[in-house]
């Protein structure tokens, strides 16, 4: 199956992110400024969004397009709006 | 040195989250659908901010009150603002 | 030209956020306590995300779906992007 | 009574922002596009956001500190805690 994500990029851009995690639980582990682990915390929170916002770019161009095209706009719609509004909340 | 926050419920939290970025790199490798990655993706900022808010809980508490008790009013608030701004946006 | 948009219905909701906001400016010439003045932007913030999120899923049923079926599915998600990625981001 | 907010700044501010969400309103009333739309919901969200952190921290600077040094920790640290967990949560 062909994927519409870029495999690759997607999962290099998580991988950082996973590193990023792991230098927060060092950072509280070694008793780190709250201040400081508050400001990576907004940086990991961040890459996590921009990951998402690369996927939904290439979701719209591929997946969506594809499932208009095949005469299946209510089901690709409403996914969309779903998986959308999930994932521009916060809390 | 005594850290104003629950070093052993904050690592706990951010070892999940670890879990849910490794997770989201699986999903993306086996194809998972885009949908339901953005979901995830969702899903993990939000338990990213839940934390940074229990930990800014925990330093107001703490740090901040004891920074003011000090007479180190200035300092304090300084970097309290400085890490609620950059903590709490997006991009 | 038919508006893909429930007029009425975004309408009323952008005039309960005018009222909103001209609350916030009458609790801040009361003297009202920055806690709630905090609490009511929160407030009025979530109401503008919610009614972008509801012009966006009208907008994702009717004018994607056209533009997608006509043929113009560059143009028309080139631009849909980048209002999401607009409109999902805080500062 | 001394408001610890710079009052005149900040009702500037909101009402800037009220003749945002006015623009809003006669922007859906003319039919004009979503994404055009949409991008000015993203900016009001984000002038509220602004508006809020303005204020925030005039009260931490002033409020926060005079509640600490007059001994009510607890109320103070409490009341501050639900107000940023309330404004900086969207939806």
């Amino acid at each position: 199956m062909k994927h519409c994500l870029d495999v690759g990029a997607v999962t290099n851009r998580l991988k950082r992110i996973e590193g990023q995690v792991r230098g927060l639980i060092k950072m509280v582990e070694e008793g780190k400024k709250c201040e400081e682990i508050l400001i990576q915390i907004g940086s990991a929170k961040a890459a996590l969004h921009k990951t998402g916002q690369l996927i939904l770019e290439d979701h719209l161009h591929t997946c969506v397009v594809d499932g208009i095209r095949d005469g299946k706009e209510d089901e690709t719609i409403n996914k969309l709006s779903s998986a959308i509004e999930q994932f521009s909340r916060i809390v």
